[in-house]
């Protein structure tokens, strides 16, 4: 067989996750953006979680996890930027390349997570507890909404970073208006455009999930934690 | 003055910071290992925050903030990501050039923060929270130990992104052992001489205060806040 060449090996990917998720649909968001096939390996968060996530995130034993050839990379903004550095020639790349552009879209981009953290707390608390969360997602929606502005993504013309690690939460959006009486379109009038724009993307449009199923999880949860002990339960689903 | 060749003018770099916070300290380091210049403005977090604070930072309303030519960066990890990126000729970089090895770092980077999280919740609450936190005080240090492991420094045996993150925490070791009657030598054997390894630097050691500098600012901080009210203030020294 002198002569006959062998393509390279394929990075083999596998992605540890569970698909509620939204930190694990930023993953697949992403994955699907670059065009990188990867297998998908559902955990299961709510029973005893698997020897390979214990094994592959020691740490904070939580999806999602990128697997690549075997070695472990946990969180999913780590993820990302490794998705951005691992693979450069698999465009388009998430952050821009000006480097202030770049520490603007990471600052947004871990800010994005506020919204998931008050509005967990929103569904687990009660009392003064739930107003203190329902006061801190209306600040963080409303300077998210004031730093996309008028512009198509929150990096201006182009789906990046901040976008991907915040559109996941959107399907979440509702029940937080449920749970904390307040409006969206209210607090921040230009996001629900952002979220369609967003929505328009195959990357996007096969990762979320619909707000109902997200409302029926979070019920589940409500269930699974207990009223009453869901100030001090540790969130099992992120990051 | 024809032929005569102007010098680039420098870049303006100005540390809006505040000389306890181990989150400025963790900037200052990365500029002194990087032989950059600035200017330091120190600002009183404990009194009325400067215009020139609430305008740079509006969302954290927080130190540190690196200005460069009157662009604001916040959030210290970010403000170390983008010396790098920044200022690529300024060696070293504090992240390794192998997209694994950077993915590592940022996770581990990230990772020190829950040190000075769980033990401003030890010298902040009482009863079952101080025990809780007590509890992961001291599986945080057993996991930074064991990532260390028998390296020189987190990264290997470049002093980098991880060191520069841990480093500003030591100093508060002492209190926390205090408040939480534990032992950082049982606890995190390795982390000692690691921490006089980076001690011997420089950047390090003009940019870190005393430990008995750091205990007399909690106990100041106690009196600020009061300890009945400690639950759910806001800490103001961070990030």
């Amino acid at each position: 067989m002198a002569g006959e060449q062998q393509p390279p090996p394929k990075p083999e990917l596998v992605l540890l996750d569970f698909s509620v998720s939204p930190y694990g649909q930023r993953c697949r968001i992403a994955l699907a953006e670059k065009g990188l096939d990867y297998e998908y390996s559902e955990q299961n968060l709510l029973g005893a979680k698997s020897d390979l996530l214990l094994r592959s995130n020691p740490v904070h034993k939580r999806i999602p996890v990128l697997l690549h050839d075997g070695h472990p990379v946990c969180e999913s903004l780590v993820i990302l930027a490794y998705l951005d550095e691992a693979f450069p020639d698999a465009a388009p790349a998430l952050l821009p390349s000006d480097p202030y552009a770049r520490a603007r879209a990471r600052f947004w981009a871990a800010y994005t997570d506020k919204v998931y953290e008050a509005g967990t707390r929103l569904w687990k608390l009660k009392g003064d507890a739930r107003a203190q969360a329902r006061d801190e997602i209306v600040r963080v929606l409303g300077n998210l909404d004031a730093e996309l502005g008028d512009k198509k993504f929150f990096g201006g013309d182009v789906f990046g970073l901040v976008d991907v690690a915040l559109v996941p939460f959107v399907p979440w959006l509702p029940s937080y208006e449920r749970y904390g009486e307040l409006s969206v379109e209210e607090t921040a009038p230009r996001l629900p455009a952002w979220a369609r724009r967003c929505a328009e993307r195959d990357s996007v449009a096969k990762s979320l999930h619909p707000p109902e199923k997200v409302d029926e999880f979070i019920t589940l949860l409500k269930k699974v934690y207990g009223i009453e002990r869901s100030a001090g339960v540790e969130d099992r689903t992120s990051r």
